[in-house]
């Protein structure tokens, strides 16, 4: 038996938890000394806000307390617009939660004809729970999963805009300041998010295992459904704040930088408060909710197979509880991480930040492998046994240690590549931003090229991992190494969040009329921000294909397909089907943003013509209006993917049955996880690209530009077609290929049951 | 046994093929009755020209002559630059082909270490021939079919050309004219290559035979060369030629049109005479070479296949020829369709060109589906066997007369899809032309969202077509659906080339000074064009899917893989590293085309710089050295993805044997389907909605006009952008597909003997 034991385990896991949740709130502690009330600042410690140092205003000679004032004011518009956006959204969203909890109901209830009598299991001998409460809870766990995952977004959601006005007012105090506020609250987000969905998960497993008892693999089918919930609201809130945030920002572009010569983040451009709020609600709330489905699903599919392996059967709660155990020790490595960037050592220049963050993933991944090697060696017996498709397989306990390891280090491997085609430190965004000379045409085509080019090599990295945990413990070994890929979730999200944190600080210092020396230092975080936004999207799709394939893997377990055979014409069709999908699926995201954004530029344009002084500065644009063309836009048109997504697997499920499902969804994770890559990096790359012309920090910039040049407006064209692909279109898919894999599994009782009408009947 | 005896079939193919020939030849002598020595047409029909209208010259007043002498010196360029390009491509394809022809010989002769002896068989009973002289064989055919498709793509350039000038006066008597003479040129092209390529097929069967006799699997085995050769001069045609064609084109369109606003036709532009040698190089003989390698393999993939079936078993002559004979009706019932655009109706305006094209299709499918009925009564006993994978399956003639026809029909559907979403009559166009309003940007996003929109039928339609063909005729099916689709050849063919026969009439006019009257309507010819040239890149697409499925099927037959499973981790990697290799290979194809036409545009740029009086249009510009900068770059870019696509098969198989490489086929197959035609949609969508902004043909299209106004300059970006998806990437994808496969298939006995290094000592 393993060297910890049950009780270690039942301390270690919450102890872990909730040492995250404490740092979250020290950091959040630190964060809130930086004051927004300008009589408070100088009460705190002594004048020039709380901090011995000069601030940039103070030298220029500008008024210290108006630009403060201003600060709050706007820092306190986009957070209510995000909290009324959410909640909007949340109405709807709700509404279809309920709808479909009783949808998992009813379908899995109905397996056993609703029979309260107990049946005999499928892999352990001795008598399971019944189909029906098992229906029932995991119709419970799927409104758990979906409530933890609103809540977490909602709560990164608030954390960012507390910290943008913040990370603005640092600004002033130099480059070094900001960055550290606008870290630090991404790491309260990181840590509140991984920590809260540990508890909440483990909470459930302790709950629910007090009616399950040693019926583990009941267990783990009932606890899948939290996979399911936390997924299924990251869709939503990825997909309609996605839109939102992209019909503001191509609005705001469009009229404000590209035709009337302003500049986006201007106070005279009406879309520009909608734009601060997409930014909050899209990239932070979005990506909050969907790292915690990722996180969330790769738990439930890792102790799914754990639950048909020895373990399940010979009640080893540590063993069964190694994946939560994994990803406790990953957030105490992040804790360690996170103190590398915040207190070891100390950002000076703008140069330094782009290489403090990818320390933080180098630092990481190096401590990270010895605490799996030493978690391994306490939870783990040495050998046990993995059911793989009927077939038994032995694994050494330090076999697994190298599929978490795979996982970790191809992480790595795929988030250097993400940066290298994403930075613009490197050839390829020059080049990109070279190709501007010709005009936009070219600039185009090379960050198509470009995309499709940084799919090669992460996709080498993934089936390497792929065939090396196989190889080793089967679909267990898939799920430990997408665990292991998703580890960093609390260092990931900090890096992540702090990216539209900083487009947020810079947008205030706009929009406050603040010197265009504070821009220019947000300028600077901004831009490493979007390369760190790329490396964090890397890891999610990567970790994306792995858990979809895990949850692939426990899917046919559960629906007992013995072979997936692409020689079969029902599985060929599903695969060529399924590999269309994630192209209809961007269809539709990519074409709704610009739909809505049509209308807000619209809107926009009506307003520079008809409120007379706007262009001038004297009349003040409405921005509410605009607002609300984002807010409706992004409701009534999530409603479409969000059906695809979700009724695909239903339908495919119970008309075609288990088989051309299972083509579907290795079709749709194949072609959707390349989509997926190219998107994020060819958005990520002209979005860079655009900024190394507007920065001209070499002799190759400055050649480019300056802002306006042909060669600028050129890139500035890029970006806008960038941006639904980075932001909306190639982060939703991972939610694709992930959610429908998590929905099959759900229902796969259902679907082996009654599945397959089509073909019955014909 | 079937109704037409082994003596019919004999008689029926070749006369099928002579007959395609004599039509093919008749057009040529229709066409060439348009003289373009200005003495010789006085003489040949009592002035005018040889016929009785009068010339739009005549009416304007402007001298006859002249043009005429122009048109043919722009003619003879123009032809001279192609075979030039043309022939130093052949060098250096002419090298590799020998190379590989060496490797295809020493591998495949391998397999039985060179021995000299028969060997047991593996399906069918008795004797086998040695490996070593089906490796001479396949050699042979390899060499055979190289020389074949070099052969049709040189012809088609040359009729093109031949075409263009004859097309730009026959404009000059009105639109109907100037159709018929480029359909009728199209046509030659047509007949020429579908029945050559039969002819050549069918003897060189009748040849092997001689030596093989019986035995059946080893003929057919060493046919499958014909397929492989075919199909990798079509690779190096389509990417040599692509690359040549966009480079020039970029060039010209971007210096020309959008820097200097010249016409990009226009004689002072100096990349002009490149852009119109690149239009036959790439889009014809590429076209031309492609085309035939789909036929090549597509028929080998069928009689492979078929020979495995009892047909072979029992050495039923007719039965074997069946693929031979369904596109042997195909020649016969094109012909007919044929008629119908040039003889039985007349065009008489520009708005019946596109109808009277899709009208072809239509008769077409109507009329081979009787004609399929018919040989099917007629060539096959009405119940035989299929081996299927080792498993036995009975089918009817009736059964694979629906696999045919559902391959016809599918392919019919996918046409009309792709006419719908990249014509200027329909809304998907428009709207992307209504999107230039808000610039280049949302014109850019929403030509790639209908790309991936018009995926979505085509990809159901392909999915019902394998599903129904496969479940009545396993493999086999797959095949003669994919040659049912394949038997609109002959006038796909003239329809595809028709397109860019009239955009160089265009170019042509332009250049020879003739009335802008001229130029609308081969600019009405060219936009139908490029709609019919969408239709033709479908159905190419389209069947090329369902070969390399039946390709894939042969291969796993021969390599003796009983089952693909998803769920290996040695197929799932393939899978995935196989749905990547569209997108490297893609991002190979694009880029190349920029960086070409980067250097080409610096080059044109220079010439206006430097020559005085260019751009007056008093000096000449030096067309040379464009011509030059293409044919280098082409020559030297097409290397490395030619070299992607060959060699992937060969590693793969060898150090990861044949379960990985089946990965690899799937996931390339079910990926570069969607890339394929979602990148010739978007380009043909994009230059149609540039054509509609320019004709301004309705309310709608005059208020985004004129040419030169924001919209348009938005619109000619996009146009720009699509040019290398719809003429390069896009098309090579399918080859890509198709020569995966079939050359799998070739070396199919290697791998299964000695594939899987890699594993097997690891």
């Amino acid at each position: 038996m393993a060297i910890l034991g049950e009780l270690g385990t039942e301390i270690l896991i919450p102890v872990c938890g909730v040492v995250g949740i404490v740092f979250a709130v020290a950091q959040w502690f630190i964060v809130s000394k930086v004051k927004v009330t300008p009589g408070a600042a100088s009460a705190a410690g002594g004048g020039k806000n709380g901090y011995g140092d000069y601030l940039i205003e103070e030298e220029e000679g500008l008024n210290d307390h108006n630009v403060v004032v201003k600060c709050a004011e706007i820092q306190t518009a986009i957070s209510e617009g995000a909290t009324s956006f959410l909640f909007t959204m949340y109405q709807y969203v709700g509404m279809f939660m309920v709808v479909f909890a009783a949808v998992i109901f009813v379908f899995l209830g109905s397996i056993e004809g609703f029979s309260t009598k107990g049946q005999p299991c499928t892999y352990s001998t001795g008598t399971c729970k019944p189909a029906l409460y098992t229906a029932l809870f995991s119709t419970a766990s799927f409104l758990l999963g979906a409530i933890t995952s609103l809540v977490s977004g909602f709560l990164g959601m608030k954390i960012a805009t507390y910290a943008n006005a913040r990370t603005t007012l640092e600004a002033r105090k130099g480059v070094g300041k900001a960055f550290i506020t606008a870290f630090r609250s991404g790491a309260v987000m990181g840590f509140l998010l991984s920590s809260s969905g540990l508890g909440v998960l483990y909470i459930t497993i302790n709950v629910f295992k007090m009616y399950y008892g040693d019926d583990w693999e009941g267990l783990f089918e009932s606890i899948t459904g939290y996979g399911l919930g936390g997924s299924s609201m990251a869709l939503f809130g990825r997909v309609g704040g996605g839109i939102y945030t992209k019909a503001a920002d191509v609005g705001a572009d469009l009229v404000g930088k590209v035709e009337r010569n302003i500049p986006e983040d201007g106070p005279r451009n009406p879309a520009v408060i909608a734009d601060n709020v997409g930014d909050n609600v899209g990239d932070i709330a979005g990506m909050g909710s969907d790292l915690f489905g990722s996180y969330a699903e790769s738990s439930c599919a890792a102790l799914v197979v754990a639950s048909i392996s020895s373990f399940g059967i010979n009640h080893d709660f540590t063993a069964m509880c190694y994946p939560l155990l994994v990803s406790s020790v990953g957030i105490i490595v992040c804790l360690l991480t996170t103190l590398f960037a915040t207190d070891f050592f100390e950002i000076k220049a703008a140069s330094e930040i782009e290489p403090a963050l990818k320390k933080q993933l180098i630092i990481f991944t190096a401590l990270m492998t010895i605490g799996v090697a030493v978690i391994n060696w306490l939870a783990l017996p040495a050998k046990f046994t993995i059911f793989n498709f009927g077939a038994q397989k032995d694994v050494s306990n330090w076999g697994l240690f190298f599929c978490v390891a795979v996982g970790l280090w191809a992480g790595l491997i795929i988030g250097f590549v993400t940066e290298y085609y994403t930075s613009n430190a490197y050839s390829p965004v020059q080049d990109v931003a070279d190709s501007c000379r010709t005009g936009a045409a070219t600039n185009v085509i090379f960050g198509l090229a470009l995309g499709y080019k940084s799919v090669i090599i992460p996709i080498f990295a993934i089936a390497v991992s792929i065939y090396v945990s196989f190889s080793i413990a089967a679909m267990y070994g898939i799920a430990m190494a997408a665990l292991g890929m998703l580890s960093t979730t609390a260092t990931g999200l900090a890096i992540d969040a702090y990216g539209p944190i900083s487009d947020n600080a810079g947008g205030i210092a706009e929009m406050a009329g603040m010197s265009h020396r504070i821009r220019e230092r947000t300028d600077a975080l901004d831009a490493a921000g979007n390369t760190t936004a790329a490396i964090g999207k890397g890891f999610a799709i990567g970790s994306a294909a792995l858990v979809s394939l895990a949850l692939f893997g426990a899917f046919v377990s559960r629906a007992g397909v013995k072979v997936v055979d692409v020689l079969s014409p029902k599985v060929f069709i599903g695969l060529i089907v399924g590999a269309m999908l994630p192209y209809w699926f961007s269809a539709m995201t990519r074409r709704v943003c610009e739909s809505a954004a049509l209308k807000m530029v619209e809107k926009v344009r009506r307003q520079f013509n008809t409120i007379p002084g706007l262009m001038k500065g004297t009349a003040k644009p409405d921005y509410a209006t605009c607002v609300k063309i984002s807010t409706d836009a992004s409701i009534r048109e999530m409603i479409p993917p969000g059906a695809l997504v979700m009724l695909t697997p239903l339908i495919v499920g119970t008309l075609f049955g288990v088989e051309t499902l299972s083509g579907v969804l290795a079709g749709a994770l194949v072609s959707g996880v390349q989509i997926a890559i190219s998107a994020s990096n060819t958005g990520g790359a002209w979005d860079n690209a655009k900024k190394y012309i507007e920065a001209g920090n070499s002799e190759h910039a400055r050649s480019l530009g300056p802002k306006g040049s042909d060669c600028h407006k050129a890139a500035v064209i890029g970006d806008t077609i960038g941006d639904p692909l980075k932001d909306t279109s190639g982060p939703s898919l991972n939610i694709l290929i992930k959610l429908m894999a998590v929905e099959s599994l759900v229902f796969a009782p259902f679907f082996a049951t009654y599945g397959g009408v089509l073909f019955k009947y014909i």
